[in-house]
């Protein structure tokens, strides 16, 4: 498959490239940059010299018909203006950013604070978790890929939504990432010098990803579900650990076993032995999600959910997600173990 | 005053040698160490190189009298059986440790898997979180220091413990600590190589802090209070951040000005404007506590709590407490800002 | 004495913030900020809340008579234009910039890419290492602090230099610095995501620091020395290490006992028994250097030499300098230990 | 080929065997530890759970004519006294540790500190810098393999000993290393808070990969070479940066070309463009070494030269030379990028 990827500066971008270097079924054959035209990827990306001969684009090539897939590594705001005209040309697209993750044009305007450019195509996009949506993504069109927090939470949630075992209390979703998460872009806050060392919350109770949690957790448990998301950066590069506390009903049973079993044939989410606690770089620079269930007191479960942001949480699942879409192995190109330590 | 160390090889007795070294009124004369007797105190820690001048003995002198104060900056265990004869001799005891912590001696032996060696002496020790209390301080003859992770959670709940504001729904209270929190012995998963890029829970749903910070919100609160406490290692060596999330009764107001008001009259408890995110790096070396109060959604509430756990957490506690039982200035030498970045 | 500085957003702005808190005879009574004006020191330092209680300005007042000394704490290029009034006006001036470090007008110009504004001020102006210069900053009315890795090397080989010792073989300085030492400004390279975890060397053959170093090793040494400077990045916010290979002359003696000697009557430069590797976290918000030296084979001698890059290399220096030039005790407030670990 | 490791619970074990999953042609049948015997690997390196599904034996089979090659990931000293048998079987052995890297057993003696046990053996052992060796490596029973420190200096010393442009002033290889060469064992100096925020030297003129460095040096250049080391610890995991530095002949000339030369055909040294400065990031987890050359002043050179300790350091480099032992492909299993950041 040929593929191209749209901004391919920042940390998806240059993540997407790695990836294609262990995968043998895709080729990148387009990566587009306004502001590193004609620079090599090389130039930008040191680790991917001899690895990835390519230059930077202005933009797409007029032949779109070369294409069999288009990446969007570009902020949110951006994908929106651009989709159309690549689903006319017949080529399938897997966003990245948030564009279309909110199923609703007034919430995405509400968290973004603009409005959605292309709300008609919200229904058709499938919003691309591959342990949920497997079978949609066969014959998608528009994949909006999940957020990094999202996906951790979502693993960490599903059997139990699911199942019917989620009790009424509010669901706790005390979350902590490296900085990574935050992008390639040159702000104070995420200078080493200001992130090493140090822990802190941010964006309590206003983060945009609350908004996506909570609707594909109450989707998954068929009513609205609440959950309190609580973002923290953590003086690290890459990896989210997500600790999930939640209530459960009387009549919730074995969850180690309800874990295990909804798991057994996803390759990527990994549930572990019971009283385990998964440590984030055992997945880090992989699109394994590792998962430990603990049921602390009485009707209380905690469940520890770690991913690699950039991977599990963008550019490995959108690769995934494309395995799917094109009918090939899901874990193609996805198969080596993290480099511990 | 004229004070011994018990065991100073470690995090807490270099803490207060280091803090020692700034504080006008308080000497220490003697530190113990059966492993580092006969040696330098900065041929163990380089950075008090000029600043503390003595060797480590192998055990107190004979001649008590001269002591003012000792500390004990021991493992637990060791206390509970050398506090007696020095407060026979009229030595004031303040213990860094966990034996005098807990008020029942069956719930000690619980959850450190020995019998408590002088059961006789839990009432008599106070409990010295200096927020709460100073008054019992004052006459003190042995103090129990509370642990890092009890403080940071504690100051994060007093104001609506006592209150009662606190609703009937379990409390979260999801910790982050730098690796320095394990002490300075050798173990594997403390080594850098293994600690750093990495975060981690441990002790899921059995930490012995857990039966410390249940016993305390309870007794602020004045009835038994259920805490869900999480630890998780961060990839740094100090700091505490506590993210306490809590149901508020429906008569509860306004919780920020309740904050303020509680704290108003403690050096070392910091509320933050509303909106505020505390970093644990703004508390770093000093003995504060900063808090952020954030009202979530409806009747839930979020407490950012960030100490540092040798200081605050131990050792300046320590220091403080020293200060209210001998009738000093709270504050005294401890009063310098951190070195951040 | 009241002071200013301009330009107190950057490190060694609040640096100077920070250690005016613990010095009895110093009180910051102006910080300016362009940027910053109207806010708070807090707002941009919350480690300095509760300690220190000054807005930023938008320019020093207009009475400058107020003011004993101003600090300027600027990137390079702005006090060569803005110092003649205040020395004018009687006020001292510390200026913690490279304007005044190099004496020759012709080469600033040529490592700085703009001619030198106050050029006939260069032959007035102190070079403020106050280890060689202490009797010349009684009376200097314009100090230039020395640069971070320019302070660490020239400690490292003043005594040899000044003793003759010196071979002809060029001189090796591999230095190794925390990410601070590039200031408080947002770059790509400064993250934490691209900083940690890495380690690399910039500017090689070409860094400005460069030319001080060789200018003052010359003036030491009483002949050309050529040095060659090599400074690389560490994952780490604070400290510099430098590593100082040079070749002995034939009749060089006793190296320890000659370094010993030197520094016995400075408060601040600690030279290690023979043997020692120091830290750079040992000296860690503290005002020392610390040294050590290794007569490794036939005539050669490798010395290592930490600081903090942001206090002896740039903060501290200027307050011990302001110290030595209004006749205080040289160390006053610069007395505590780091805080380690 | 069916491999065994000996020693398999330390770094170099873990690494060969994460390489392994990635080999197409290398299974590893037993991996032997006394004291993680009857234990999974998963259960010591949660990386590896999924990929690796052995557990560690208390030794090797009897039947050793199953195995093609054995793998020594043990500490020095215990490779020389187990070698012997199995080349009488007919193994051919891969020793990671120092047992027979130095020629001499006298050499070896004096910096191990015990006689050597196989001395008839190290004439027989092919060190195995595959960039110098790969002919020899073809029919080698007994392989070398080279330290980390080694691989990183000899790598950016060869082109000039090899082409006699090498003048006659000491060499200075200043290095910095992350933690992880220290191993996997729990000692004070390598926990995360005593090693993170800290850059010290260690083992100034006494490190026993001096000796090695010189022998192989002097081997490349025909003549006794003068290499002055000095290992640094960084605040980092893993990577070493050699910045080493030499005086060139007067007849030297482009050294550029010179390095792009040498290692025109070699699949893992990269010589960067003139004037890049390499980082141990872009070849951590990888078997590149990044080489950058800057002709400073007159005749002096720097050579930057980065690798991953733990890969082409240790087992990457082990596995590379297994391949031309075995006359695959040299850069077979070792072909991904680094994942960055």
């Amino acid at each position: 498959m040929k593929a191209a990827i749209i901004g391919g500066t920042g940390y998806t971008g240059s993540e997407l490239l790695r990836l294609s270097v262990g995968h043998p079924e895709l080729e990148v054959v387009v990566v587009t940059s306004r502001q590193a035209a004609g620079q090599g990827v090389a130039e930008w990306f040191p680790h991917l010299r001899g690895f990835v001969d390519l230059e930077f684009s202005a933009s797409l090539p007029d032949a779109l018909t070369d294409l069999d897939v288009v990446f969007f590594a570009t902020p949110h705001g951006t994908a929106m203006h651009q989709v159309r005209p690549l689903l006319d040309a017949g080529v399938r697209v897997i966003d990245l950013s948030a564009d279309f993750r909110l199923r609703n044009a007034a919430v995405f305007e509400r968290w973004y604070g603009e409005p959605h450019a292309a709300p008609a195509l919200l229904d058709e996009a499938v919003y691309g978790l591959p342990e949920v949506a497997a079978r949609d993504l066969r014959d998608a069109r528009l994949v909006a890929c999940p957020g990094c927090y999202p996906t951790a939470v979502q693993l960490a949630l599903l059997p139990l939504a699911e199942s019917g075992w989620l009790g009424d209390q509010a669901i706790i979703a005390d979350c902590k990432s490296g900085v990574s998460g935050a992008g390639r872009s040159a702000t104070i806050p995420m200078l080493l010098a200001e992130a090493t060392e140090n822990v802190k919350a941010y964006s309590v109770g206003g983060h945009r990803h609350s908004a996506e949690i909570v609707q594909e957790t109450s989707r998954h448990a068929g009513r609205a579900t609440d959950v309190i998301f609580t973002p923290h950066l953590m003086p690290m590069a890459r990896g989210i650990h997500a600790t999930v506390y939640a209530q459960l009903t009387a009549d919730a049973e074995d969850v180690q076993a309800l874990f295990e079993q909804r798991y057994a044939a996803t390759p990527f989410v990994d549930v572990l032995p019971a009283g385990s606690h998964p440590e984030t770089r055992s997945v880090r620079g992989t699109n394994l999600c590792r998962l430990a269930v603990h049921r602390t007191s009485g009707q209380r479960v905690t469940v520890l959910s770690v991913i690699d942001n950039l991977v599990k949480g963008a550019s490995g699942q959108a690769i995934q997600a494309m395995n799917l879409m094109f009918g090939l192995d899901e874990a193609l190109g996805l198969d080596r173990p993290a480099a511990v330590p």
